[in-house]
């Protein structure tokens, strides 16, 4: 790969070949790819972009940490849609916002971007297997690609992960393990199988390679935009992968020239899990916290990419913000009415975080914000029908239709 | 519009103007829209196609009933990817086989084509509200299409409708009444809310605007073969719109030559609701049958577009065939397995239909087939899951796992 010089350890600085199963520092740091940024100017513009008809996340091979004659592989990730929500930016007081539904990827989140760069790569390593631990995105998304890509795949999952996930890993073939425990304990026993096993390794955490893939949400929504700049990109924060990689893909294109300033990102986190936001906002170290909340896939406890997260956030000089379940709950139903978009909850906790900062006066009127939605509401339909109350049920007469319009006071004659 | 000449009666070959609000004959025939295709060669070509840069459905304005200055309605619809299934292919027994993953569309299935351009027409109505009937898709599709561009929808549904889509619908705002009967009786009951209150009719086979929506599915797949022309298209149907919107979309690309001949349509409906298959079969008029099925978007006992699906069928030469319910999961496992593509249990009743064709000897080994997805499995979970299996349930230690793997003789040391 002549535009990647090597993997860095995030924490001592340590540099390694960059191998396609390269995994964590000596030091137990996680890795960031770096790649030759003044090759990468002379081989890769704005006009390449213009004239090219591939639109997925490969759109971008020219930033990608794959080999040139490394496949595609099969499943139409990325190049999601980026919609102008005038109504919803109306609602918060902001000038303008835009949202980007990435519940639109092929298994329904973001998590596609990093499972499709982990089959790209488990191809260049020559395996046949691979594995991860997934509050369950990134293990639908796992299975999905790796389906359609032909691989094996040995997933484990909280026991708490929405029937949606489940469902996704099981038809896809996957052999899923669904461990009565928390995530963190769900991650110890996918470590300790994918050392026993020597199954490529598909943990974000682990694997630099992962958010090198979640980057491409930064890229397309900057080439979307035209270039153009936002005041701030709102998300929501798990384990702390998606942020590292949005702000890495930001990174990106300051340093190749596509862009000329940098946005603040806006960290959002569940108040009943917000270890990453509580260590900014007290500027400590992390500790790990309980997982209170059901926005499931951001449920994470100990976060494994804390260090790239914290990094990220500060040095975009962002903002933090925790919400409640039922904050998160009300974004949801905001967004589907607004925007005819429908994100699972912890798909729209950056949209709830946004709200909230808007009703503190924390956003300026004149900002340009994107919201990035990360996973689609079908994975999590029992919360939605929880919160959002059910039809008006009704035998099919024409009588009982006006009696039950009477009684709920829509009046229409 | 310059390039429509008006509706047109199938049964009774009365013509209407092209009015935005149109819907059924004085006859009780249903319409279908008629172009000028003279016209259309003189300003559309395939080199117009090749630099358009809108991957949506609207790409294909020239042959579709907008006038020119209705903006595209705000949801990304169409362009959903055609994936070549070469390890499916080999399982058939045929030589090509591409999947056209349709719920990838915004609301997750086909219906977004019909429910985007409802609310294109609505808009050129001067509607403020736009209701339907439906067993599930076209109603939160609806919902969905209208909330973003600021529409309010009343939506009538069979209580039998999957949670998933009745969450999509209370999330994107929709009044949802919930009928304690049949397709039949919520269809008849919203006909009459409809003519009550004036709303505009997004019943797929009243509205003769919709099946136009629909048939982009046939122009993207033709564009995206690069208009090579498939032997076959396998495809689920119910009501009857879809396989009708589909033939429409083939004829009208044959039509201005951007095609030279025409392929077979596999008409796919489930053994226990097969009212138009049943028709072709027994080359008698149709008559209602119950609705014996879990593949509720398709659950039609009294197809509402029967002439046209009829037609159809019958002028494409088009087989028939009609699949149990475990033939419908068993695809949805195959399909899941081979493409990493999770379909809706009517969702993949083509693909059901297609293996069943192939498995009996009626499909040639050299064939070229293209079978559509019409919507995501993540619509109905409850029914994916009993047929999936759940996955294995162990706490965190490895024992555990060694001895899970031992018992399902898993061996991988």
């Amino acid at each position: 790969m002549r535009h990647v010089k090597y993997g860095r350890c995030v924490k001592c600085g340590k540099t390694y070949e960059a191998v396609p199963d390269l995994t964590t520092c000596t030091c137990g740091g996680t890795l960031d790819i770096v790649y030759d940024y003044d090759y990468i100017q002379s081989i890769f513009t704005k006009d390449t972009l213009k004239n090219r008809q591939n639109f997925t996340m490969w759109r971008y091979r020219e930033l990608l940490p794959v080999e040139e004659t490394t496949p595609d592989p099969p499943l139409r990730v990325g190049w999601s849609p980026l919609y102008k929500a005038d109504r919803l930016a109306e609602q918060l007081g902001i000038s303008k916002l835009y949202v980007k539904d990435d519940g639109l990827n092929p298994t329904a989140s973001l998590k596609d971007r990093a499972s499709a760069m982990a089959v790209a790569k488990a191809r260049e390593a020559g395996a046949k297997v691979i594995a991860c631990s997934s509050t369950g995105n990134a293990a639908s998304s796992l299975a999905g690609n790796a389906a359609a890509a032909g691989f094996q795949t040995y997933i484990f999952v909280p026991s708490r992960a929405p029937k949606g996930k489940v469902a996704q890993l099981m038809t896809f073939g996957a052999t899923v393990i669904s461990v009565q425990g928390s995530y963190e304990e769900t991650f110890e026993l996918s470590k300790a199988a994918i050392d026993r096993w020597g199954w490529y390794n598909r943990n974000a955490a682990i694997n630099p390679y992962l958010s090198e893939g979640k980057k491409t949400v930064a890229l397309e929504i900057m080439e979307q935009l035209g270039w153009e700049v936002p005041d701030y990109i709102a998300i929501s924060v798990g384990d702390g992968c998606t942020i590292a990689g949005l702000w890495k893909g930001l990174k990106d294109l300051y340093a190749i020239g596509f862009i000329d300033r940098l946005p603040r990102l806006i960290s959002a986190q569940a108040a009943g899990c917000c270890p990453l936001n509580r260590a900014i906002a007290e500027n400590k170290p992390w500790h790990p916290m309980e997982e209170n909340t059901l926005a499931d896939s951001i449920a994470v406890g100990v976060p494994r990419n804390a260090d790239k997260a914290l990094m990220a956030i500060r040095e975009s000089h962002g903002l933090v913000v925790n919400v409640t379940d039922e904050e998160i709950m009300a974004a949801q139903k905001l967004l589907g009415r607004t925007c005819g978009v429908f994100g699972e909850p912890a798909g729209v906790t950056g949209a709830a975080g946004l709200k909230k900062l808007c009703e503190e006066g924390k956003i300026e009127k004149d900002a340009t914000v994107v919201s990035v939605v990360t996973g689609n509401g079908l994975k999590d339909v029992a919360n939605a029908i929880a919160f959002c109350g059910e039809p008006i049920s009704i035998p099919g007469r024409m009588d009982d239709l006006l009696s039950a319009f009477h009684q709920r006071q829509i009046h229409l004659d």
